[in-house]
């Protein structure tokens, strides 16, 4: 569980920031070299590797490197456990809703006998 | 855009923190004084009260005051851009995935002319 939430923690810190979910959004069209990410954004290289180490920190992505050349591609499974929680919540909220329901109908159904 | 930026920012940096999503978890079964939320998890007050601030600040939750007691409900509606983002990720790796698929048919349907 501890792990798990550490994950959890590591993704969506990831994630709070402009420059890396546009990064994502731009791998999931397609592998990059890290000169493709730098030059159109207009960042610097090493703002660039900044927040790709945070990226492959959080499993969002995987680089790997061929003489001086760094490719990076997405892990999109990756996103999986934000997801997970997601649901959990709503599973939560909806299961309150139910129990509030019931409980106002049980109400109106005493009020009427 | 870049205010749904900024929002989405807000967002997944107040998620960022496992406490903050425990308070949420709590707050998905109900409202809860601040004393409630802070007494269970044996976190001081002024802690607990940095982390709703956080919340708030996102638009994760709401609190108001009667008197000198504080209470926190959640805003379920405000994970939706959350949901938004990640399903948007998902159709760009869906349609590449696509993409790929059309050309590996393609170029076997060449092989075999």
């Amino acid at each position: 569980m501890a792990k798990h939430d550490a994950n959890l923690s590591l993704l969506f810190h990831a994630l709070a920031d402009p420059t890396r979910r546009s990064i994502l959004t731009r791998l999931a069209e397609g592998s990059a070299r890290v000169t493709e990410l730098s030059e159109p954004s207009g960042l610097r290289l090493p703002t660039v590797m900044r927040h790709l180490s945070v990226l492959e920190e959080a499993g969002l992505i995987v680089t790997s490197k061929d003489g001086r050349v760094r490719t990076c591609a997405i892990v999109p499974e990756a996103l999986a456990p934000v997801r997970t929680w997601l649901d959990e919540q709503r599973g939560l909220w909806e299961a309150r809703l139910d129990r509030l329901e019931a409980f106002a109908m049980k109400a109106k159904k005493e009020d009427t006998q």
